[in-house]
This record gives structure tokens, sequence and C-alpha cells, in this order.
């Protein structure tokens, strides 16, 4: 039985737009909109600022002061639940209640374990008439898709993962004698920017960093931040010049290199202002060297708060991640070009039957300029 | 400056679709629709019927003629220009003059040189108006992607040839074992059966008949008639028991190979019902045995009055295609999974340089069942 909506259709309209302006603002917090609508129809609206200034509910009750309007009584609409816990800044619930607010429409529970439903009860105990949109809801699925990260990191204390490639469309990366510059054209390059800026982090290996030194910030569209830049290098090889430590924000390079061998090179990337962070696989067979273990990497990613992580690395890294289950979404660009053979996406095979493959999901199919891009989910393992 | 159109735009919708019901049905001729509106506002539709049969302008008329309407004064709209030559049925101009049409609009011209014009200049001496779409209106377009083999075959002398590829989204066509069956899903094996309708011909090398035994024939759609099925056999090693050689229609041969030697050879497929069609490209240095010269086998394919040429070839062939330039589409499924090593689509390169690559303009992007599919267009060559 369909569940009658809390309010006219229109009131929840544009706010998923509005919770996405929050991106690259609001990290590591969630991406939340909040819509106040008084008795008499009139509308203030805010969105999460940078972590440590307002969050929506606040800007939202804010907007409506600085125009001279009580909020007595009104109507709020919020992407997320408000938060009840004295984090960086007041409880929101606290903010809404003190307001006199009287009706309060949320669009999905925060997966914060502080939060979690507290935040709804708090509202209510105070005598607020609460709703909550059922969880297929357009706005709720928005909410949820645009703080995927958010809840991954909440309810799977790891970062949503999302795997950026670009290829020919016979799936080649490079060319046999390496070339790979400009496979896909502008378009797609701007829009993988946006991809890197929605991230909180982004994450490549050691061998991308050797072959083509790239900068890994965004560029092409404006950013409000730089993502932190992480690099899998488990020799601690990275170069101090190397391009990747020079935008501002974070480095932080997961290693496997021996502290007392590799001090000097940990000193030479510690001057550069990179963080280098110890994170061994257990003991290879005599003669390899020890590689990053990249599970516990990800459960580290997630405690110093990464919501997403956009990796941008070479068909080897791709391959460990891929094999060991660590990737969530595949962000294929497919150039419209056939170039035979060269390097593929990711080092995973042979194979000796489909269903060995890498399953995935399409999500999403759009073209970018004169490239595609497709969105998959990878399925999760039986 | 915008053309005033010669109708109301509702008199033009749905003709699209009117004539793509002539498919596998019209065949070598274009795929056509035509409709009679009556000055008091009926209207009376008709498609091209099988070759021999009444062409679209007939069905129309017939279809008044047994309502018992009188069409004296009515307008014709027909999706290409009506036909002026005795070919297998009398000319539609004559039929449209005789029955008193007053006003025809045509919303493409016949690129056919036994028409080209002469059909709209034989209805305009007989006092009819006739109006012409401009070449970039939707119906025009439609009506010439509809029979884009038709143009072909007319222009160029040249079947258009539609190259259908199946892969995992990184490329693979086959594991390295060699499996490849089922890659993609149901709906876009489907899906394929439908192109395969589209097409007068089905196209595949040798390659594949050893070592796929494939039917190429239409099971999964339904068929008014089934394609011709086309080898590529330059050494004429068809098994006569081969599968290809089952389904009812015309199979057709290219070898390269002796006439002398291969005698017994041809026996058995001529038994089978197959025709041997001697087709050899230059001698090739000392020891290469000669290879079929498919841009010669193209020219004899629009001889024989194939339009559209559905290509369903291994790495090999289509790699010798594409190099040769005689790919005009690219028709590709991708499944949702990632296999790593494996077959590629076609053997081309290795290159030196992107801009070797086989260039490719993307047309269509559609989810097909639980897999992509993507049309491209092969750019002509500088
Ligand atoms: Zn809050
Ligand atoms: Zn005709």
């Amino acid at each position: 039985m369909p569940i009658a909506p809390p309010c006219p259709p229109e009131w929840l309209a544009g706010l998923d737009a509005l919770a996405e302006r929050a991106i690259g603002l609001s990290e590591p917090n969630p991406r939340v909109a909040c819509r106040l609508i008084t008795r008499d129809g009139r509308w203030f609206e805010g969105h999460t600022q940078h972590a440590g200034g307002p969050h929506a509910e606040v800007m939202a009750l804010r907007s409506a002061q600085a125009a001279g309007v009580s909020v007595q009584g009104t109507t709020a609409i919020v992407t997320l639940e408000p938060c009840s816990h004295h984090g960086r800044t007041p409880p929101c619930c606290d903010a809404l209640i003190n307001a006199g607010v009287g009706h309060v429409i949320v669009a999905l529970q925060d997966p914060n374990p502080q939060v979690a439903g507290r935040g709804i009860a708090r509202l209510r105990d105070a005598g607020i008439r609460v709703d909550v949109l059922d969880p297929t809801h357009p706005l709720a699925l928005a909410s949820r898709a645009l703080n995927v990260g958010f809840f991954s990191r909440m309810e799977r204390q790891r970062p949503w993962v999302r795997m950026k490639l670009a290829a020919s469309l016979d799936g080649a990366t490079a060319l046999p004698n390496g070339v790979s510059q400009w496979i896909t054209g502008e378009a797609a390059r701007r829009d993988g920017h946006a991809w890197r800026h929605r991230a909180t982090a982004v994450l490549t290996g050691i061998g991308t960093v050797r072959s083509d030194d790239p900068r890994l910030d965004v560029r092409l569209v404006p950013a409000s931040r730089q993502p932190v830049r992480v690099i899998v290098d488990s020799r601690l090889e990275t170069p101090p010049q190397a391009r990747v430590l020079q935008p501002p924000g974070p480095v932080w390079i997961y290693t496997a290199a021996d502290a007392a061998r590799s001090a000097a090179a940990r000193a030479a990337l510690q001057a550069q202002g990179a963080q280098v962070i110890d994170c061994p696989g257990p003991p290879k067979a005599a003669g390899g060297s020890p590689k990053v273990d990249l599970a516990a990497m990800m459960r580290d990613l997630a405690q110093r708060e990464v919501n997403e992580l956009h990796v941008e690395a070479g068909h080897q890294l791709n391959g460990s991640l891929l094999r060991e289950g660590l990737v969530d979404e595949v962000l294929l660009y497919l150039a419209p070009r056939l170039l035979g053979p060269g390097a593929g996406l990711a080092q995973i095979g042979p194979f000796e039957a489909l269903a060995q493959g890498i399953a995935l999901s399409f999500i999403d199919l759009t073209p970018v300029g004169d490239d595609v891009r497709i969105r998959a989910h990878v399925c999760p393992r039986p």
C-alpha cells in the first residue's frame, strides 16, 4: 500500500540539487539540504557548509532569521536525519526545537551510530511531528546516492571505492609502446575531475607516479577544496619531487617498507609534507618483498574519515583492488576508437570460466563529449 | 530561414514506424510507408510488401478503394520518392496520378539512378503539387537511416556494412581457453537477431564456421525471411555438413581457391545448395595462398542487391574488414563483467600512435537487458 506523502511533492523538489552544492565543501560530513516552509508559504533553504561550519538546518534557520521571518510552526524538510550529538557543532535537533519548528520531514535516517534514529526520537520527544520518507522515495534514494561514501564509512567502516578508467572502445588504456595521453577527450577529462572533486581522497599507485607523474588534483572544474592524495607505495619509492606532492592538502603514502631501512626516504617525503603510513601485509614467501595490505589500508582510510575514494591507478593496482573485492564502482570512459593490442583496464585473470570474471551491474550510461561514460557497481561476492 | 511545413505535423507522425514494418519483407527494395489523407480527413496507409508485391503507395490506394472511399484530391505522404520506372511492378507515380491524388509530400528523394527526381518531376508534370521535406527533417532522417543499406548500394555500389560484436566491458570476446558462449545475455542475443533480420545478408568467416559452427539465421525474433548467409572462405574449407548451410535461403561462399584443385569441395558444397563465388585477390608473395578480395566481394554483394550486410565474424576477419576500410558501423554489446586477457574485438594494430586507430563516432547508447549496446559509425578515412 503506498504511503500517503507527508507534504505536497513540490516541497521536496530541487532538494537533491541543493544538497549537491555541499560536494567538496562538507567533507567528511554528509551532503545535506534543508528547506523551511513557513505557515504562510515562504521558503528558506540551506545546505551543509565546511566541516565545523553550520549544518543545513542552521543555514536555513539563519536565512529565515535574516529575513526577519518567524519560523514558529514551520515545516522543515531535511535530506538526512538532523544530528543529535555534539560534534564539531551543537546538535541541529536542538536548533530546530528551540526555533519552534512544528513539523519535520526526514528523507533518510542518518547511518552514523551516534545519530541513527536518536535525532528523530529527540524531535518527537519535544512534541514535533516527524515523518520519514519511504527509503524508495526518489529524494531518499538521491540522498543516499549523494552520500554513498558517508554511508559506506558508517555502515561498513570502508570508503566507497570508485575506480576511474579510460580506454578505447576495445578496452586499451595505452598502446603497446606506452602512449596513453588523450585517449579520451576534453569533456571526459573535465567530467573525471568533477568525480575527483566529489571524493575525499584520490588514490594511485607508485607505478603511475613513476610513469605518468600525475598531480591528481582538481583543475578542470571549480574546486572548493583539493582531495587528499593517497599513494600505494610498498617499497617507499615515491620521488620527493613527484608532482603529486605539490598541490595543497595532505598526501598519505601507504607503505610496507621497513622503517629503519627506508628512514632516508621517509625523511625526504615528510620534508615535502607527505605522511608515511605503515601498512604492511603478511610476510610473503622468501624472496618477495612485503606489499601494502590493501584491505587494512581501506579500514585505515575510513578511520581517517575518507567517504568516497577515487582510484586512478594503473592496471596492476586496479587488478589487485578488484581481486581483493575492494572496488565498489567502476567509472569508465570509452573513446570512439579501436586500438587493438595494448594495456588492459586491470590485471585480472586469466580465467577459465566466464563466471570467474568480476561481475558488474550497469547503473548509468551517458555520452560525454565524443566519448561515452559507463558507470557500474561491482556485484558483492557471494 | 525555416521552411514552412507542407502539412500539419500530425500527418507525418508514425510514418517512420510504419515504414519499419517493411523490414525483412521488402528486400532488396527500400522500406517505405505511404499515408493518404482524404479531403474529409480520413487516413489510409500502407508499406512496401515483398519484392514484386505492391509498393507502399499502391497498398494505401487499395486500402482506400477497399473502404469505398474516393481518393480524388487527397494528399499522399510518402517516406521515399514514388518510383517512376517499370521495375518488378508498374511505377507508383502512375498509380498516384491515375487515382487523382492532388498533393504529394515526399520525405526523401530516391537515390536510385532510375528514379532520382524523375518520380517527383513526373508527378509535377501531371499537375500535382509536390513538396519535398528538408533533408534534416526528422522523417527524412528516419527514412534515410531505415534505408541506409539501400542508399549505400545506390550511392556507393557497396552494402552498408554493420559489424556486430559482443564482449566483456574490458573488451574480451572470449577467454584465453576459447570460452565465449553467453558473454552477453538473452536480451542482447535477441536484439542481435533483430539486427540480423534487418540485413539482406549475414557474413562470417571460415574460422568462425569451423570453431563455432553457427547457423546465423534469425530465430530469437519473428522472421518474415531469412537473410542470405555469406562465408569468406579463401581456401574453400567449409564442411558440407556445416550448420550455416542448413537454414532456408541462399548461401554464398566467396573463395580464392583454384577451381580445378577445389573441384571436389565445390561439388560437395553446391550439392548442399551453396553457391561458390570466385573472388581471388592479387597473388601473394611466394608461399602465401591467395585470399578473397574483400573490396571486390563488397562490390559483388551490392550487385547481388545486398543493402545491409551484417557481419558476425572472428577477430581475424573483423580486423581485415576494418583495416581495408570496409566497415561502416559497429554494433557492440558490452556485458557487465571484467574478464582480463582474452580474444579481442578485431585483429588490428599494434599501433604506435593513437591517431592510427580506427576512428569511430558514437550514434547510440542503450541498455539491453543487463548489457549495454553501443552503436558507432566508422569515420571515413581522410
Ligand atoms: Zn547537524
Ligand atoms: Zn513504387
